[in-house]
C-alpha cells in the first residue's frame, strides 16, 4: 500500500488568453524537479484552463435583458453579470436572495453558472468555464505529454456548492486519461462480505484532494497527485448525472 | 509548499461491538512506523466507528411496520432494512425504485439514513451510522492523544451520492480537532483579485482525499494525513446546511 502525494504546483505567472498553459505547466513542474509518470493525474484549475482559452468577458462589454434584469432583482446581483450566467445556462433551478442556481450548457448543475467574477484595478471581468471542458483536459494531457514524454491523467477542476452541505468542495469538470467513476457494484469487501452497489466518483475525489494543497488564497493553479493509478480512458462526463435519472432538478 | 501525504492505515482486524478502536489503530500505526504530528489528521471509515460502538442491528431481529412495508414496495428494498432505515430518519426526502433519500436524526440527507447491510455468512447485519458522530471523533482523538501522546485531528468519514452528480464521495460525518469549513469571504486572492464569497468544506475534501487510499474493496478503515494544517476547535456539524436555509429539502 503506497502514500498518495500531492505536490502543488507553484510559480506559474498570471495566465492570459492565448497562454500556452501546457507550457507553463511544464516550466514550473521542471522548475520543482518534479519528474511526472504515466500513473499520475494532473489536476489544474477552471480558472486558468478559461483565461488561457480566452473564456473572459468584459462586464462593460455586455448589456443586460428583461430576464436578467429581473433575476438581477431577484438575486442583489449585478443584471450584466446574471445576463451573462444566463447565456452559459440552458434552466433556472433554484433563485433567491445571493443564490442563482442553474443548469449549463454542458449539464453542470451549479451556482453562478460557474461563471466567476473577478476585479483586477479598473477591469471588472467574468470568466465561463471551458466550452468543454473533457475536450480542453485532453488537448491539455496531449500536449503535456509531446513537452514532458510521458502522459499522466488531466483533471480541471472547479469548486462547487452542494445541496445539503455547507460550504464548496472541488469537483472534475473535465479529465482526459482518468477512470472518474470507479464502479463497484457487485463487488464485495473484506470485512463481513458487505455486497457494495456503489460507484465511487474518483475524479471528484482526485479534484477534492488536489484543492486541499491549492486553497484559494495561493497563486497554485495545479497539483500534481502521485501514487495512485487511476487510468483509463474516461472523461469527466461520466459524473455528470442524466438529468432523466435526476430526482433533484 | 509542502506536499500532502496521505498514508493508509491497513492491517487493523475485524472491528467488532466493544473493541477498543484507538488501540487498535495506535498498533496499526506503529506497525507501519508512522509517527503522527499534532496538524495530522487521521480519517476513519463510520463502518468500523459504528462497529466498535455496537451500532449494528441483526436484520433478523426487527419487524416491519405498515410504512415500511409500503416503502419497501416502493422502493424494491427488504420491509425490515427499510424499518431500521425509518428508525434512523426524521423525514424522506425521495422514495424511487432503488432509492431511498432520507434526512436524519443528526441532519443528514442520504441514501439509506447512512444504514449499510453486511452479509457475513449467516448473519445478515445492518450498521448504523453513530449516535453523535461528532462525539464519537472526540472520543476518539482523546484516547489516540492518551496513546500517541500526541493528538492529530479526527475525521470520521462515510460515502455519500450527491444531486446532480454521479457516483459517491466520502465526507465528514464527525470530525475533532479540525476546522472543517475553512471562510474564505472577505478574501482576495493573488491573481486578478477576485473576491471570494467561498467557504470551503475541507472536512469533506479531506475525508474524500482519504477514500483515494482506502477504496472499498481493501481492510484499510484509516488514512494519516501529514502535511496540512488544518487544527481548530470545529466539528463537522458546521458541514450540515441549516435546513431552513436549505433550497432542497
Amino acid at each position: 500500500l503506497t502514500p498518495l502525494r500531492i505536490i502543488p504546483v507553484a510559480g506559474l505567472p498570471e495566465v492570459t488568453a492565448g497562454a500556452d498553459l501546457a507550457a507553463l505547466l511544464h516550466a514550473a513542474i521542471q522548475r520543482l524537479q518534479l519528474r511526472p509518470a504515466e500513473t499520475d493525474v494532473i489536476v489544474v484549475t477552471q480558472k486558468v484552463v478559461s483565461k488561457s482559452e480566452g473564456r473572459v468577458v468584459r462586464l462593460e462589454a455586455v448589456t443586460a435583458g428583461p430576464e436578467a434584469r429581473r433575476v438581477a432583482e431577484q438575486t442583489g446581483f449585478e443584471p450584466r453579470h446574471v445576463q451573462v450566467i444566463l447565456n452559459e445556462s440552458v434552466r433556472v433551478v433554484r433563485v433567491a436572495r445571493q443564490v442563482l442556481i442553474t443548469e449549463t450548457r454542458h449539464g453542470f448543475v451549479c451556482a453562478n453558472a460557474g461563471v466567476d467574477r473577478s476585479n483586477a484595478g479598473s477591469r471588472d471581468q467574468l470568466v465561463l468555464l471551458p466550452i468543454d471542458p473533457d475536450a480542453s483536459a485532453a488537448r491539455l494531457r496531449a500536449e503535456l505529454g509531446r513537452l514532458m514524454g510521458v502522459s499522466p491523467g488531466v483533471v480541471i477542476s472547479d469548486s462547487f456548492g452542494r445541496a445539503w452541505r455547507e460550504g464548496q468542495v472541488d469537483v472534475a469538470i473535465g479529465a482526459a486519461g482518468v477512470n472518474c467513476l470507479a464502479d463497484y457494484r457487485g463487488s464485495r469487501d473484506g470485512e463481513g462480505y458487505q455486497l457494495h452497489g456503489t460507484m465511487l466518483a474518483t475524479g471528484d475525489e482526485l479534484a477534492s484532494a488536489a484543492e486541499l494543497v491549492m486553497r484559494k488564497l495561493d497563486r497554485v493553479p495545479a497539483a500534481l497527485v502521485q501514487g495512485l493509478d487511476v487510468r483509463g480512458d474516461g472523461d469527466a462526463r461520466v459524473l455528470r448525472r442524466d438529468p432523466a435519472l435526476d430526482l433533484f432538478r
